[in-house]
């Protein structure tokens, strides 16, 4: 074959990759509109226009003819080639589900979900049990369907389809590791905290006008755009939208601020990842983000990294005082920190301090891995939880609603996901520390709110990075180490020991 | 041939035109988003998702697979006959158009109206003319293709594809007689009305949110459900979304308040229809809307027939008041019929008065049938304009902006469209005629404000036809004859004489 017709059938292999790309596109701004702005009576007709967008989408992801092309096809510079290795790679997750049980998982989740939220608020799991029973299933026929795709385990075959280039082996020893650490650690800080005085709560109510506009103009100075993005409300911030328009959302509440404005701050670095991406490669596979612990990375390292650090509550305080009034004492920037770095045990995932999100992520990656593996049964799940609960944190969750039951993850088929929540707190740290040594004058540009120095970096490290490398790889070259978790216990330790 | 084999194929018919239907309501999403909130960055992008999305509902259109089963399938029952047509004739326009030509076209459209923008602005014919040759002589090429697959005159089947059900040889007479009638009566109507105590204006300023307020309360009273719609914000008021999620646009002005209601009002018109549409064919070619001069005699009926009538003015002065204050006699029925039935001579349409709109779109189908049948030359058209324009209303446009350059229409390449505009007025008249006649007490109800005994009967013989039947057989159906202009003059008479 020659190498002009291998360079045509990449060529070809562009366009089709592009327009999946945009029915994608397509799909993130209808799922942006229903959470942001449809009308309830919008969501049945919504639900079947993402359904038929997505399987649009897979149709032309297994049409022959793109096959064909992806035999012929040829490229060279480590762009392109890594470009036609994810075109592969994609393909071949496609092709390796047969479409009965693509549909059967689409449907199982869909009904598991919804008796979820009536198990969820009536803390009842045995409501759930067999419909989870059911999703898991699926999921491991799922797993085994693709291990035989892509070579590599059930449970890593399902973690690639959110994070390419780190698996379960890797993972294993980190987080078996920081249980570790914590087990020393936590103490430590709950009792140094105790000795020092509390936080002062700052008094609302915070008028919901003025917290949007603080909110953004934080993003700006972030570094986000809004001639290319835009900020709504929804019921669970999140952040969507294309790279060239990107949304973000966030809820407000008149009785406090703190959870819209660093919500805002989280999803405004998962937008700017999206933002930097390499346009030259913009609607392929390669010019995409790296993967989910990848984009937490990135929100985290904006959000628990730089607007957290001592130089950026220095200068958030007087402006805080700014928007709202009220006592000054209560922005002073030692307060924010004693506020927004306050360690508490708990039992919900979503409203974990930084040094015990992680043990909520471990407690999930290691039984989802044995439901997966089949080590685990779905009616044992409440007590395994509340056993590796307790060994973790040392309380027990008092009901299901509490425990096994409060995240959406599992109930909806999305096992392999919960790793990249402390991968990605992991790689902020070790990124953070990278730019500090890289970019001189990093913290006193954040003294002075100018977020800039710190995006360039990212943006040439990170963003700009596209997937044209997996996680321990984009790490490496950023950082010159694969994810050393050393990075994130030294910041831990500094900020609350 | 079976008949379960021909109903089977007609089963697979209905799932092909939903997914196609599908796309088309993907568009329409994100085309409200482009015009309603998306950030100016996202632009280019969106540009090519609709493009995209636009290109694979054509692959659905012509797929021989489709062909094949529209050869085989079989229905039986009004509607699905009716249904099967409406397939037939889609996927048949659909076909005739080489994709060549639909590109070059496209192409064509959009340098066009680029360069229209600058030519408007300048006021400079000679600038777009060129473009508007080819746009022309493209647009003559689809004609005479879409004339051999329709069995319609190539005028005809470019109107057919904004009007099913009526052509040119109706519209003609119509319009000859239209003429007649307005040089007599425009005069008549200027002299009464030069009689009269001249209309006072509301004073300013017109709080926004007040305004915003009383558009939602209006349209609200009109029958607009928010649980399934939206009021939002545009440059240019429309109507998008979908039957489920109708989305309509006003722009508010804080010195007046007459454009952004009656527009809110107009647009709750057509979101009626939409609203209103047969459920049991929904996504199917008969459960749409009849076509633009249907849907623009559902706006109409709504803004210049219900709202502007002295029961529902006698209902909606106090409310004015109320909302803006100020000089109660601005608010009086009186006054607000004299402001919004003025008449006034102009050069612009969309700004004309309810008795000499259709002038303008008179003599923009008499030159847009002599431009597609080759008897106008583009070159000549500013000449042709402003001859025909002194003669319908006597005044001559002093420069093309006000004259040939006004309207985006032609320059985007839409020929056949125009003649919906009168079509809808004339329709709208006919239409409450015969509800007047039909409901007892449907103007005590508007003096009421309330507008559901004409909606009911809007419903049962209009929106929940939905393509059923043509423009002709629908007012048949709903007023016992065709359309009839006499319904139409009665009312100005009535109004302005």
């Amino acid at each position: 074959m020659s190498s002009a017709a291998g360079n045509a059938a990449y060529q070809r292999l562009k366009g089709r990759f592009a327009r999946i790309a945009i029915l994608g596109e397509s799909q993130a701004m209808l799922h942006w509109d229903a959470s942001a702005v449809m009308p309830p009576g919008g969501a049945a007709a919504r639900g079947e226009q993402l359904a038929t967008l997505a399987g649009l989408s897979h149709e032309l992801m297994i049409d022959p003819a793109l096959a064909a092309d992806l035999g012929e096809a040829e490229a060279s510079g480590a762009w392109d080639v890594a470009n036609l290795a994810l075109m592969r790679e994609a393909q071949r997750r496609a092709t390796a589900l047969p479409t009965d049980l693509v549909e059967a998982a689409a449907r199982a989740n869909a009904a598991c979900e919804t008796v979820w939220r009536e198990a969820r608020a009536a803390s009842d799991f045995r409501r759930v049990a067999p419909y989870l029973a059911e999703v898991v299933k699926l999921q491991r026929e799922t797993a085994a369907a693709l291990s035989v795709a892509t070579g590599l385990s059930p449970y890593d075959s399902l973690m690639q389809g959110f994070q390419r280039g780190i698996g379960a082996a890797d993972v294993e020893p980190i987080f078996d590791a920081y249980e570790a650490f914590l087990r020393d650690a936590l103490p430590r800080a709950e009792q140094r905290q105790a000795q020092r005085p509390a936080a002062i709560e700052p008094r609302g109510p915070f008028a919901v006008p003025a917290q949007q506009a603080l909110c953004r103009d934080m993003a700006q100075r972030a570094g986000l755009d809004f001639t290319h993005a835009r900020l709504d409300e929804s019921l669970h911030p999140f952040c969507g939208g294309t790279p060239s328009d990107v949304r973000i959302t966030t809820r407000y509440e008149p009785g406090a601020f703190s959870q819209a404005l660093l919500g805002v701050l989280h999803e405004t670095g998962h937008a700017l990842y999206e933002r930097g991406l390499p346009t030259a490669y913009a609607r392929q596979p390669v010019g995409e983000a790296a993967g989910m612990a990848a984009h937490e990375s990135q929100s985290l390292i904006i959000e628990m990294q730089a607007s957290r650090s001592d130089a950026f509550l220095g200068f958030l305080g007087p402006r805080l005082h700014a928007a709202f009034g009220g006592d000054a004492t209560a922005y002073a920037p030692e307060n924010l920190a004693r506020l927004w770095r306050r360690v508490a045990r708990g039992f919900i995932r979503i409203e974990a301090d930084e040094l015990t999100y992680p043990a909520h992520v471990i407690l999930r990656f290691r039984l989802e891995r044995a439901l997966i593996g089949g080590d685990l049964a779905v009616a044992d799940l409440p007590g395994a939880w509340n056993e590796g609960f307790a060994r973790l944190l040392g309380l027990t969750p008092p009901d299901d609603a509490r425990g096994c039951l409060q995240d959406i993850h599992w109930y909806d088929g999305a096992f392999g996901y919960f790793p990249s929540y402390t991968l990605g707190a992991m790689a902020a740290a070790q990124l953070m520390r990278a730019a500090r040594i890289a970019v001189p004058g990093l913290d006193e540009a954040l003294g002075r709110g100018d977020m800039a120095p710190l995006l360039g970096w990212l943006r040439m490290r990170v963003h700009g990075q596209g997937s044209r490398l997996g996680f321990q790889d984009l790490l490496r070259e950023a950082t010159g180490k694969l994810l050393d978790p050393a990075d994130f216990t030294a910041h831990l330790a500094e900020r609350y020991l």
